[in-house]
């Protein structure tokens, strides 16, 4: 029985459970250091108490016979399919149909398996740095070629970085898909937009699919800065979009999120067919999903209600106002910093041209703060330093007043 | 931008959803009528008291910052795994590992992506009928070549009819993988733990993957039947076991549950290497899945506690007092019935060689009753009609009167 060998090509180690062994190795040599955990973009505030109260109601429900509901729509409730769609679109002019919307478990499913509707021979090109899934579900695909010095040869990379300010040049040779994410995840960066609608105006000109990653929108309050793909003209015919309520409503530990793929966006066969994606994604959620739980959808309709709305803008100004502590702490420190203002992610240069590795480990050692490195998320992270403003508000101030004592002696 | 052209192999409408358009058609034009539903395998009773209990304590967590859960492990929360580990293996003298066992939103998700692990060329054999998601996942993977006479070209299919009473024949040529549902959907029938152990010492001999669906395996009271793959002999060694809780404790709108691979289980490499499944699967989870809601692992959990066990069996025999209503009925109307003993589905031949489909139409025509065609599940359905046991018992009771009533006329 073969297997699919493209699996080996995955290097062993995953960059966060890497950074969770060390971690665990210093705890165990240093059991009375007081750690301070800036690294995984985990959400730490509790679901919000409408929200509470929508699962405990929908629990209820499930009791009764005459309420139970067993499979629910593979797409998701038209309940919640039409709220997103009146809520998260139409109130910013964006018209879209409930059956261009598909409920998942999750954002990271979803941007996953969006692959499985893509031909094998399709020309990825990423931002570097990145989102590890991104690229490693295109490795497992057969889509990546072959790994060299922390680069894939069949993927493109767009670098990000201070040079050009976290703004990607547009690809030099065509490739088929782009994955755009923002506000972005690692660098906490934004395009305005009219720096997205150059993407969008070039994934037109050249028959490319944007796969656009909104999982942070919910962050965004600079009027400039888009929240949605779709805000940018033509975009419905070329891009589809991932959201999620992991980091908008905390739920990252409910798992939740959508997916839109506008009926308007298509791909091509071989002999020059053009095919709409929606009804294929809607084939393979059919097939391979069966639906996310009935109470869940339940929890995330909840979040739409104005008291809910209430409720987690001040879980998202709390986790902002930690990425501002954040920055403007090091900023004062003197370190170089980058985005944390439409994102929940502050990216840092490190200092005196150490590698983000040994950046890690002097983090590590001298102020007990974990953070990430940023070559984990690719080759142009490399120099670079992911914090985030996930944290408890106290420990987060705490943590950068120790990166501050530490700065003079570097 | 090409797309995946595997997809478009598919044909274009799903059986349930065929169903549902003549059921709403027939409505539609005898709004009086009062139909019942067999079809759909779905459940009807709700969520047992002490599920719901853990529910609620589960979300009453996620509500303070104190006990808030977030991310979970992707394969799933300990506490669970240990228990099925204890629960449904050792309590069968079966030795599995915690990391063997990979929590998901369920078993259509698993039968669906497990597929990603497999060479794009294996060949496939499926029993025939057979549950669609098995075919379908494998369509849009390429391996099933093309559609002719309701058969796939490039896999192979095991009969499964009267004259074998259901016991598919070891394949004639040697595949690579082999889907196994026992209790089977869509018959009903089941195989003796001497008649799986020919599956396993062949897959031992041939170097074929067993792909076992156990999703009906609390429908099990015959001390010869198996509930699980590993109470054979070396099946460790080759296969893959999917369950669920939807059918076992009404889970099919909370989504849970889980895939055993054992460390054991191995598929090789083109240049003949051996590569154990287990870290390609924990790798493919970790990717393109992000975890099973917290409050649904410990609905899970609860399913084990005595009282947990108790109320789900109550459940279990309603249904199986259903699947007796529905095969005696038949039986004392001069039917022949299979299935419905170890499972909720009853597999009826059609009287006087009606088609499945006519057969359909006249039992909604003439007794207002809904079960689904046999043919929807593979070429070998043709002649056969599934009726399932999860309705309710007064409704089920009646609808079989109904058809006893119209038995005479045919």
């Amino acid at each position: 029985m073969y297997i699919n060998e493209h699996f080996l090509a995955l290097p062993e180690s995953y960059l966060f459970s890497e950074i969770a062994r060390k971690v665990a190795a210093f705890e165990a040599e240093n059991p009375q250091s007081a750690i301070i955990r800036l690294g995984i973009g985990d959400v730490t505030r509790p679901i919000v108490p409408t929200v509470i109260k929508a699962l405990h109601a929908a629990v209820d429900e499930m009791a009764q016979a005459s309420t139970f509901r067993g499979y629910g729509p593979e797409q998701g409730y038209l309940f919640l399919r039409q709220t997103i769609v009146e809520h998260d679109f139409l109130s910013r002019n964006i018209t879209l149909e409930p059956d261009e919307i598909f409920i998942s478990d999750g954002a990271k499913s979803d941007t996953g398996n969006i692959g499985d509707l893509l031909d094998s021979q399709c020309v990825v090109a990423v931002t570097d740095p990145v989102y590890p899934v991104y690229i490693d579900s295109n490795v497992m695909a057969g889509r990546a070629g072959e790994l060299h010095n922390g680069k894939w040869s069949r993927i493109q990379y767009l670098p990000c970085n201070e040079a050009n300010q976290f703004i990607p040049s547009l690809p030099k040779s065509r490739p088929d898909v782009i994955y755009l994410c923002y506000p972005n995840n690692p660098t906490g960066t934004t395009l305005t937009r009219t720096q997205l609608k150059k993407w969008v105006d070039y994934a037109r000109e050249n028959d490319v699919l944007i796969l656009f990653d909104a999982a942070y929108e919910a962050f965004v309050h600079d009027e400039e800065v888009p929240h949605s793909i779709y805000e940018i003209e033509g975009a419905k015919e070329v891009a589809i979009e991932f959201r999620s309520f992991s980091k908008t409503a905390g739920f990252t530990g409910l798992r939740c999120g959508y997916t839109i793929i506008p009926k308007a966006v298509k791909g091509k066969t071989h002999d020059g067919k053009r095919v709409a994606l929606n009804p294929l994604w809607n084939r393979r959620q059919c097939t391979k999903f069966n639906g996310t739980a009935y109470i869940i959808q339940r929890a995330a309709e909840a979040v739409y209600t104005p008291q809910g709305q209430t409720e987690i803008q001040a879980n998202i100004a709390y986790y902002l106002n930690n990425a501002h502590t954040i920055k403007h702490g090091l900023e004062t420190a003197g370190y170089k910093v980058f985005g944390g203002e439409n994102a929940p992610y502050v990216w840092m240069k490190t200092p005196d041209g150490m590698s983000s590795w040994d950046f890690f480990h002097h983090l590590l050692h001298t102020c007990q703060v974990v953070g990430t490195p940023g070559v984990g998320f690719g080759p142009c992270g490399e120099g670079y330093f992911r914090l985030t403003g996930f944290g408890d508000a106290q420990k987060t101030k705490e943590a950068i007043e120790r990166i501050q004592t530490l700065k003079p002696s570097i």
